[in-house]
């Protein structure tokens, strides 16, 4: 028998008409890492999550879109709890054993009455794809966000399924999103944790739309132990190759919520190199990636240097001018204090209708780096901001 | 013979039929005080002023708008000082007597052969008013910004002429714009420039349009020495009531910054009250201040909590949800962790339709306090950012 995380997909009165939750049934002998939010307002189901993953075999985890029960205080704290233990009702569980998560609307209660005759109704038959499952949890978002992959790991075949949602209040730390990645290996509790840091922190801890952190945001990884051969603690060149390949994933995901950001026009890559610290080159991309005035410039297709320069300065580290290149789109524009002559102007700003934008900072001054991708700032990033409520 | 600063508008060919200079004539015996952009890539003129004001008599400032000379390299330095030679020939003192200052575009250079020429065939005749001057000065800004009050201290009658230009990339450290102040009485440089620092900190230092540092802001005051009765390093209660007078005038031309921040719709006032320490209060007012969610709500007229809660907690400081309450408008919406019942969210709406908002944050847990003004982010600072170029 395959041991795969089974998937129902389900409305529980919070949408109308639509999914807007699911259920998913994690196979015996898996194990499960999660990272979330850092903000100190995590949502009720968060905080409640974090409690039974560690302290309990999670059989569980179940998701809803729409509300995010997040900033509801006490009520929603017991409503989660309550939520959770219906569901428990229903799948013969404890409701420690499930994991469960929110996303949508900030500081609504969540509609107990329609959520528990739903739960009460409803007939889980786990017969839906993960692919329906990266719908059921979109909420700003324009399409759903799923990757199906399969790789070779030391002549093993692994398949991993992932899906994620983002839109609005991206700003890694950690991760400013909802995401699921199944993979079907076996993998200790000391591996899978070592192998979500390195994924986050290489992926969905790189990316802004907004610099604003959500309440709600969760990363989860599930390993099925449907495949046990390696022993991801002990074969380390298979472990590397494994944390690259899923890395790689989250990545593609990483890009798929900026390129969904909202009003996104363009996915802005900035690449700092040859810095004196890793913490630095992060800072300077940080730094530029949430400037409205670089955001704004890249929506108007203006290779508009003066500003990333301007923001470069601001940031509290070390920096020499001097050294500084900066290239747009491969064309150095700025180098070692000023305005490179040598730019064709004209090609450049040709280069800046394209939907991807590449910023590439070398500092001349160490060998660090870090790469971030943030979205621009467009009228539609005002429009829908204006006008969806809390 | 009064002694005031003597100003004379001119252009000196960076814009075309329109006023782009000012050059004001300090009286003999003034002292000065300056403080500038913390950015690490201020401009060339900022550089050779902070060491002129450190080591001369100043016997004239001398400001352009249309050009920063900011990111242009040892040209633009080279350029920066060949400008200030030029005026002190025609000015008959010398360069290092004189303090320039430039704003405008990033990283072009100056266009000297015009500037050189203008400079030379100039007739300066020293009679143009302040309020000639705040125009003068004026880069993206809509209105030009001018005060001019009479004060009295002690029974004797201060005047007080002041002006400033500010519209974009305007977050302060220090501060984030050009203003010059002129007061009619004799103050030693110690007392001038711990009146600076007190009215800085509690004036430009509180505003934010974008959270972008500019390259080339400065703000200096000029005590004529006019008047000399009071003995301000001894009668510390006349000092203190300059202090308040000074500040509270410094602190309409921020308010007026705000209200002609790029595309602003709306001033935002953040006052976080009951902090542990002004730190404290302060992190969390500009965080506040520069998140776009927030911005966006507030000039969509979207009371939107969630948002404002959620910044906070993104917020790297020690905070409690279930002490803290939230006003909009004096509207209390949230208090304790959760959505305040009370609330009449009809009137509240209708509210937001004010010009002014007001946020005000008790976090209940000590005795300190800030405020902070930002602006709004519209479809018009969109549209004005992405069509303005470097």
């Amino acid at each position: 028998m395959i041991k795969q995380v089974e998937i129902d997909v389900l409305n529980i009165g919070i949408k109308q008409n639509t999914a807007d939750a699911v259920c998913m049934k994690i196979p015996d002998g898996s194990t499960l890492a999660m990272v979330t939010t850092k903000n100190k307002f995590a949502a009720a189901p968060v905080v409640i999550s974090k409690d039974n993953l560690q302290n309990n075999i999670i059989k569980y985890i179940f998701v809803n879109s729409g509300n995010a029960n997040a900033c509801t205080g006490i009520i929603g704290h017991n409503n989660a709890q309550q939520y959770a233990r219906k569901l428990a009702a229903k799948l013969s569980c404890k409701s420690e054993e499930i994991l469960i998560f929110s996303t949508g609307i900030i500081g609504k209660q969540l509609p107990m009455n329609n959520i528990l005759s739903s739960l009460h109704n409803c007939n889980l038959v786990f017969k839906s794809t993960w692919e329906e499952a990266s719908q059921a949890i979109m909420t700003t978002d324009k399409y759903n966000k799923y990757i199906h992959k399969k790789m070779t790991i030391q002549g093993q075949q692994i398949t991993v399924n992932a899906i994620c949602k983002g839109a609005g209040m991206i700003e890694p730390n950690m991760a400013t999103m909802l995401a699921y990645l199944e993979i079907n290996i076996k993998l200790s509790k000391s591996a899978i944790n070592k192998l979500i840091k390195h994924v986050v922190d290489n992926s969905f801890n790189r990316i802004s739309v907004d610099g604003d952190m959500s309440t709600n945001d969760s990363f989860v990884i599930i390993a099925t132990a449907d495949t046990e051969t390696i022993d991801y603690d002990v074969d380390l060149t298979s472990f590397a190759l494994l944390k690259k390949n899923i890395t790689k994933i989250c990545q593609d995901l990483s890009k798929m919520i900026i390129a969904d950001g909202e009003g996104a026009t363009k996915i802005i890559e900035i690449d700092v190199n040859n810095a004196q610290s890793e913490n630095q080159a992060k800072k300077i991309a940080f730094a530029i990636a949430n400037s409205n005035l670089v955001k704004t410039a890249m929506f108007g297709c203006d290779p508009n240097w003066g500003r990333i320069l301007a923001k470069m300065g601001s940031v509290n580290v070390d920096l020499d001018i001097t050294k500084i290149t900066l290239l747009i789109n491969n064309h150095m524009i700025f180098s070692r204090g000023e305005i490179d002559r040598r730019c064709n102007h004209d090609v450049l700003e040709q280069s800046m209708q394209n939907k991807e934008i590449f910023l590439n900072i070398n500092l001349n001054s160490g060998r660090s780096r870090f790469k971030a991708l943030c979205s621009d700032l467009s009228h539609e990033y005002v429009d829908t901001n204006s006008k969806y409520t809390t």
